[in-house]
């Protein structure tokens, strides 16, 4: 007991001076330029995947577009959304590395971070639930594995969904070295 | 006794005392409390949610249970999980109301919290996006609305997300009133 009082009285008296955290705001940027080439790649692959089967009746044209699945279009939409929030946040990166205690500026980033992996979490994942549907199909449903007709297509969008599981893993990623230069000023 | 009353007068000269979190800890316990339950509602009602249509052929019986997706096997796992988890975390909840510094086992429901609620939202917006999918059709993929056929087993199925969502909220909001409690003591 005497012994912790006495080190708690030595650190208050003795608080370390603050460390820099120059190292991990340059690494946050260079984290959320990767993020904001993956989700605009992703908002791109998916919003232009289309198909048009060669053959048609008159009544019906077979034709695939991202925007016949609003999975899809909210996939593209979060993706877009995401890209835009890395391109205004990169400013806010930069100011972050000129100053040294930006501890509000930090912690509206690691806010606007959480909120943004919670929209690009659920677009991905929804969308990847559509594409597993579509590549394999429901026999009790009775819904045709369409990847097989749209093979393109499918391919394509699966391609898209890399970049938006990427940019979820860069956002835990910054979220935590986020954490850890605010712990630090402590 | 005198040991103990002046190690409280010097620890409140040392540091500003500390206020207490007994009101944020039992609002804690009460909201996993009801997300308990919310899961463990989701899970069974998703687990249960079959239909079998009343007529069949030689080959084919119409019968549609949670297993035939492997979506909804996925909600049922992470449901169970959650509930599994929030029965675990329940002794920590009570342990922290009785203490009054518990930072480590705050800090550990935090991060044991944003798994789950990563894991809860992909579960649950997976979910839905096959449902939302299953009630309307999609036209050019040739995916009927199987819900006009299985309307018992969609309406259960739809019913289990409200609990799945429910406990998202629940999850966000615990999150907010630790970190509150965290910052606190500072």
């Amino acid at each position: 007991m005497k012994a912790s009082q006495y080190e708690a009285v030595e650190s208050s008296k003795l608080s370390p001076p603050p460390r820099s955290n120059r190292g991990i705001s340059i690494l946050d940027l260079i984290f959320r330029g990767i993020a904001l080439c993956a989700t605009l790649a992703a908002a791109v692959a998916m919003a232009t995947s289309e198909q048009q089967l060669p053959f048609f009746t008159r009544f019906l044209k077979f034709d695939a577009q991202y925007d016949d699945f609003p999975t899809f279009s909210f996939f593209v939409l979060v993706n877009a959304l995401a890209c835009g929030y890395f391109a205004f946040s990169i400013p806010l990166s930069i100011l972050n590395i000129a100053r040294k205690g930006a501890q509000r500026s930090r912690t509206i980033l690691i806010i606007l971070d959480s909120v943004m992996l919670g929209l690009l979490t659920s677009a991905a994942s929804a969308t990847a639930s559509i594409l597993y549907l579509a590549h394999s199909g429901s026999g009790s449903a009775n819904w045709l594995a369409v990847c097989q007709q749209f093979n393109d297509f499918c391919h394509q969008a699966s391609g898209s969904l890399i970049g938006s599981f990427g940019a979820v893993v860069i956002l835990i990623l910054l979220i935590i070295i986020q954490g850890t230069a605010l712990a630090r000023r402590h």
